[in-house]
């Protein structure tokens, strides 16, 4: 994370001293317009204040530094003498832009101030140079609302009114309908607002507006929808932001102006053709913010193919010289293209494998590369399930396939109502319906399964949401109407929706179903087999799934699993079988234990053969019965209180209340202060080994039967919860009986061994004495992780968000392993494990095995292999190529 | 442990070819009754089966290795030579004792046989040598019945049956009524018993009966009480018992023959002067089983001068060569005087005391061997309380004084009453009153207070036990008589008590008083103090103690604590102040929170002000609250759980109902499933700081005005429960404030620091993060031995004493550290620490600071001080000094 040192020591650099290695520096959008200013693309110059100045200001209590005006004054006199114009100045003023810009893109989250440095005496004079009298009254009245929005905390909402208020009194719709005579009128109305809210004038000095511009941005870094942004995507709040200072050009000059965004690739699919949209007459926002229809990019060919030829070439230009897919915005002023910005591309998981397959091809990258180019979490998005029916009859309505994959929910009509009831709330499935989508709708957003919109195309907010969270998406679907107030949407054809109602939409295909549909999983296919072979190719460590019946066994083969890393047997206890394992639990004698297990042999044994058989000859982990026995109890618990209760009253005295009460007190038994910390695990095997004696032999029995049919299975049989090495041998000794004894009854031998899980904190801290014991040891980092902190999932919603929230742990170590604590007693494990057994098999079995920076470590410590549920396979698949391709923690 | 090398590999070794270093191979008594023979003292002779052969028989599946008995006939040729006799001669026979003999004595525990080698034939022979005919048909009578119940597993008892059947029959009474002619009889009718019982002849052949008697002593290894044993004094399983095969000399061959046993010094005052007991005409188990009233020893000095002299001699000899105190077994043959055993006596924590610095004193060991010599424990034996009153009134009877300190509880007559009510029970104080006690009744002196006999002496089994254990004893008070069938005691004054009945004994003075009396605390005077102040010379780790109040701090600097490393403040909140707490914790809103937390802030800085006086400028640990804040509602809930019920019959729908219901879900809500991993200790500050908060402003505030009273607190604040540094630092800052403001308004400065528990094992993995924030760092090994074990004490009771009884861990981790896991993590966490911050202070506060081994280990990673209960600081003053002189773990 360490940002390069400054090949110079000033705060504000002019675009063409910089170049596109000072990220860190000057942030993306401001080392990418140094680029393209030295790479000859036309650039309107400019300058851009460092990333260090923003961490200064807000070390500083939110000042900017003493000299920073000065040197901001210094590079306007040189763009000023470039443009021969002048900030301010009333013959030949220059008007410029003030961005944000930061290391890592963060969309719409920070601030923008457009024609900075228009006023009385400016304005007049741009009316006298271009004659175009409303053009300059529209952008000044831009100017009062945006500046006062952003930087005087005035709300937009508000000016908003006022101009809805005028266009309604003049009788017309649209904003180009009001002309020069009303947007002068407009403009003062916003300005009188202004001082009427904030009791003072609206500052009309240009160097003054640049000043409270810039701080403005600098605070926009720190603005709680940008600390929100940067939680969700790891990025960390110490890079700050830049701010671009750059001379304006404008899109709204006429009809020989226009203003765009382009990708030079397709972004949802990956296509390579120019991909983008834009709007002839307008100012950038106008595109972004989706309040006009934009046109597809293509047109232009034919409305201005001149235009159109050269910005094909300057893509190109720019593609083959970053080696990468770049998004562009870009302004036609008066016939002259302008590059306002280019970084590279955020696009769609299938969209970035198909990019990083057809570079390679290209000859512009290598495999290692595009190997690297690929976040791992992106291919989950090549796992979206995809419609397995598409009835024509439930279709009702079409609108822009922006994320692909298809998705189903309640319709839910505001963010809000997303986050209550959604993922992130209540954990119901929900699409979230909105006219259009803006940073406020993050949260809402990320809690829908899916999202349609009515409002917006490509370009728009929730486009770009929709590719880069992989959230199957709908935009721009003008066959609807939404209406809040009745909380309805109507199609086109009459169908009315209320919210609540479930939806499906197909963002592959862009098309909205009423009710729920069948889905089917995708498979490996095409150019992401090809990634995926490239990924095995360079990858060092094994990949396993987590899977607990033939049916994930076979799902996890597809997704490319080498193997099941933990296959829980605690779930085959469960549903009609659970009342014969509380027979087991609270038989009176052992003849009616044994006989209740005798009745779960045979169906354990079936449910080991069907895995057996869906796995082939690679290795199968089953882990033996690990929880607290009081979890099979708590409906046997309920109903028997409850039967207590009623005897008391109906039948006091008698002898089946006595008898339910034994059995409740029994039941009682079970209960421990802390069932994490209690009798489970190897301990409940110690203290009470026939449950495992008896999976001991379903699992043997059923390797040995599925071998007798011509298979080769490969059995480990995992221990957890050990702490002593004892615990290991003393169990080892006992179950590996049950096995000779199990192979020899049905007359053959299969390949079988026992290793154990390491969970708790003593077994890694003595790994050099448990490991004489054990065939292969699989990090149990879900527990491993919580003894180590002394924490319990169950337990900690009550403070652990309130953790990450004030930075005191840097991400939940649930989720990704935290290296200085629990991944040092992982290391101290790997190595001395290996000191006395070399030949030991050691991965991880924990939910960490399918996350990518988890991968990442356990590569580094040398691991075998991790295990993951079976749709992160190829996440890990892919995080373990780039592991072996170093990739380190990434640059956040 | 590692036993030394054997210098031959023989094994079976002659007395004469050994010496007091083998003790591991020849046990202690074989060792001993080698290195006598070497240095001139009169034994008889004999040979020693070493210890190994033991573990060999043990591991060989109980079967004597194939060469063995062959080399015990060589070794009795030997012996045979020497004594001008032969086992089985029936001319001139050898009779010989076969004793176990581990390498640390375990009185009682393991089997003997004497008179080994009579039968028909050599019973005659001996007849016609002495012309004792009774001597010898009691000495055959007493083989058949020890040989019986010891190797054939024929009850002792079924022999005394049939010998009190007889004596009734001869209208006699004692044993030494009985005739020869009768004791011929006996002896057959013991062999026909024998018979009868397992359908043999009792073993005529006396080398078959050797072989017997040695496989036998080898199992009695092995036994349950030995086990118990051997658990209690943590002695290894692996160690196995040497068997001691000696020529049999006789007491009981008339009025110049006798038998005794005698320590050098008085063992439970360490008293400089001969002590100990004999019988004459008596075997050594009449002597031990107290079945005859012994004499005491000085009695021999009337009436055999020569042959006392002549004892006095070689116990001083003995003292002299060994350098310590010896507990002797003695035989007189016919005016011979011959040596059965010596070893070094046991004795009480007082008598090793003063054993220890008398020696010191008569120069013939040095201050560093007499520290080396107490055991640490024993040490608690000194801190007996002291009877405060002694009512004559109440006085109902006197014995002897065999265990000192006072001691009252319930009566209980036997062991299993004891077990069941006492200490290892229910927890009941109870008092075991027995006619006399025997090695099984170990368990039930073990849980009793203390111990009552109406028979045997001061070396019976009864004194021996309370000298080993510290248990306030009284032995041979025959003024008391039991009476098993009534469940009563009656005392000579005709007072008649019953089980369950209050008793007081004071040890010290052998007096047994009626009810409940007044006791006061010992101190450390005399002997003791010269002791402690010799250990505080030679150790280096300071000592504190865990005190929670004023009395509590006084009481540990009387044990010479050196401050309080442990001061819990959540007991503070308890009592009339748990309203006030809960008040607190449910408050609806911040104002009436505070209000109760401003009630709270006086009360607590009252308790800090009396702790700081006690302390004066001895540093004094304070720990912020710490436990889940649902323990502090339990009662709360209770009630109004109770209230909502009857309010739901009787007012439903009711506004008072609904408040109680809300109260109820409030309280719940503060349920955690683990909560030891929960939200408490610095987890609940940083959420909630108010807590805390007020605790620092009492704690500072107290300080501040103890001050200005002319004291100077030495505070030190403990945030427990870090588990990441910035918990740390964020709190520290914050309470800073609070410290800085409390001192500001009192205006005076106080010395006070912030330190951490480090009680979570990623506290210990990333010590050197958290060293940086923290002045101090405490060990919390109970919780650090929970989570690094993954267990919960509370929940461990299922299976913790399975897996000590199977050996699958030494013993139970929260008593003693375990160095392997835990103690890894510790010496970790010290070294790191100091890395990153050398003068941080490093001590321990888990229940492990007061342990001996404990200490030891927290001396050898370079700890600063250990911090244990008041009453410990004693033991860990002088485990301290042991471990600054080299003690390692005692080679057990």
């Amino acid at each position: 994370m360490a940002s390069k040192k400054s090949q110079k020591k000033n705060q504000v650099w002019l675009f063409r001293e910089g170049n596109a290695q000072l990220r860190d520096l000057l942030g993306g959008k401001g080392a990418n317009l140094a680029e393209m200013t030295n790479i000859g693309l036309p650039v309107p110059p400019g300058f851009t204040i460092t990333t260090e100045v923003c961490n200064d200001y807000i070390k500083g209590g939110k000042r900017l530094p003493a000299d920073l005006m000065n040197e901001v004054k210094k590079a306007l006199a040189n763009v000023e003498k470039s443009m021969e114009k002048k900030l301010g100045d009333p013959t030949h003023p220059l008007l410029v832009s003030v961005r944000s810009g930061a290391k890592f893109s963060m969309p719409g989250m920070m601030d923008t101030i457009l024609n900075l440095g228009l006023n009385d005496a400016t304005a007049q004079s741009i009316i006298d140079a271009t004659g175009n009298e409303r053009f300059v009254w529209d952008a000044y009245r831009r100017l009062v609302m945006m500046f006062s929005d952003v930087v005087l905390g005035v709300e937009k909402e508000e000016f908003e009114k006022i101009f809805d208020h005028m266009k309604k009194r003049l009788g017309v719709k649209n904003d180009t309908e009001v002309d020069a005579e009303n947007m002068k009128k407009l403009t003062q109305l916003f300005r009188d607002h202004t001082k009427k809210r904030l009791g003072r004038e609206f500052p009309t000095d240009p160097m003054e507006q640049l000043q409270l511009a810039i701080s403005s941005v600098f605070d926009s870094w720190d603005n709680e929808r940008a600390k929100e942004y940067r939680r969700t995507e790891k990025i960390s709040d110490d890079l700050g932001t830049a701010v671009n200072v750059q001379t304006m050009v404008f899109g709204n000059m006429g009809d020989d102006s226009g203003t765009g965004v382009a990708f030079t690739r397709n972004p949802s699919t990956g296509e390579k053709k120019l991909f983008g949209e834009y709007l002839m007459n307008a100012q950038g926002e106008d595109v972004v913010a989706g309040v006009r229809t934009p046109v597809d990019i293509n047109e232009l060919a034919k409305q201005s193919p001149e235009i159109y030829q050269q910005f094909e070439e300057a893509c190109a230009t720019l593609e083959n010289h970053y080696r990468e897919v770049q998004d562009i915005e870009f302004t036609i002023e008066k016939g002259h293209l302008y590059f306002l910005q280019c970084r590279s591309g955020k696009r769609t998981g299938p969209a970035a494998i198909k990019i990083a397959v057809d570079l390679v091809n290209e000859g512009l990258i290598s495999k290692e590369e595009a190997l690297l180019r690929v976040p791992p979490e992106q291919l989950e998005q090549c796992l979206h399930p995809r419609l397995k029916e598409r009835p024509a009859s439930r279709a009702v309505a079409k609108g822009m396939n922006a994320g692909p994959g298809a998705a189903g929910g309640h319709i839910v009509l505001d963010s809000a109502t997303s986050v209550r009831r959604g993922k992130k709330g209540a954990g119901e499935k929900v699409i979230l319906v909105r006219r259009q989508t803006n940073p406020d709708d993050l949260g809402g957003m990320l809690s829908s399964e899916g999202v349609l919109t009515s409002e917006g195309g490509r370009t728009s907010h929730a486009a770009l949401v929709a590719r880069q969270f992989g959230i199957p998406t709908i935009c721009g679907c003008s066959e609807i109407a939404i209406d809040l107030k009745n909380r309805t949407v109507t199609t086109k054809s009459g169908t009315v929706l209320n919210e609540g109602d479930w939806i499906t939409i197909d963002g592959t295909e862009g098309i909205v179903y009423t009710g729920q549909l069948r889905t089917e999983p995708p498979s490996i296919t095409g150019e992401f087999k090809v990634f995926m072979d490239w990924a095995d190719t360079f990858r060092r460590l094994k990949v396993r799934a987590n899977a607990d019946t033939p049916e994930q066994a076979t799902e996890a083969i597809t997704w490319g699993a080498q193997g099941i890393g933990l296959c829980r047997t605690e779930h085959m206890f469960l549903g009609d079988r659970l009342p014969k394992i509380q027979k087991v639990i609270l038989a009176d004698s052992d003849k009616s234990r044994q006989k209740a297990l005798d009745e779960l042999l045979p169906l354990q044994r079936g449910d080991f053969i069907g895995i057996f058989k869906a796995m082939g000859d690679r290795p199968v982990t089953i882990r033996l019965v690990d929880p607290p026995m009081h979890e099979f109890l708590i409906d046997i618990e309920q109903k028997t209180r409850e039967e207590v209760m009623i005897l008391r009253l109906t039948k006091p005295g008698s002898k089946v209340l006595a008898q339910k009460e034994k059995l409740l007190t029994k039941i009682e038994s079970h209960h421990e202060s802390n069932p994490m910390l209690g009798m489970r695990g190897c301990r409940l095997s110690i203290v009470f080994p026939q449950i495992v004696e008896m999976q001991v032999a379903a699992i043997i029995g059923a390797g040995c039967r599925v071998k007798k049919k011509g298979g080769n299975p490969h059995v480990e049989i995992m221990i957890p919860l050990v702490g002593v090495d004892k615990e290991l041998s003393i169990l080892r000794k006992q179950l590996d009986n049950v096995s000779k004894a199990t192979m020899e009854a049905e007359k053959v031998n299969i390949n079988y061994s026992f290793g154990t899980m390491i969970e708790v904190p003593r077994a890694a801290l003595t790994a050099h004495e448990i490991a004489k014991e054990a065939a292969f040891f699989s990090f149990g980092t879900n527990d491993l992780t919580q003894l180590t902190y002394g924490i319990s999932r169950d337990d900690a919603g009550t403070f652990l968000p309130i953790y990450i929230a004030k930075k005191i742990i840097p991400e939940d170590p649930t989720l990704s392993i935290d290296a200085t604590g629990v991944g040092r007693l992982m290391k101290i494990c790997v190595t001395e494990a290996r000191e006395v057994n070399p030949k030991i098999k050691i991965g991880i079995c924990g939910e960490h095995g399918g996350d990518p920076r988890s991968v990442v470590f356990c590569d580094s410590i040398g691991m075998d292999y991790v295990s993951c549920s079976p749709r992160r396979v190829p996440v890990a698949r892919l995080a373990a190529a780039q592991a072996a391709l170093g990739a380190d923690e990434r640059d956040k």
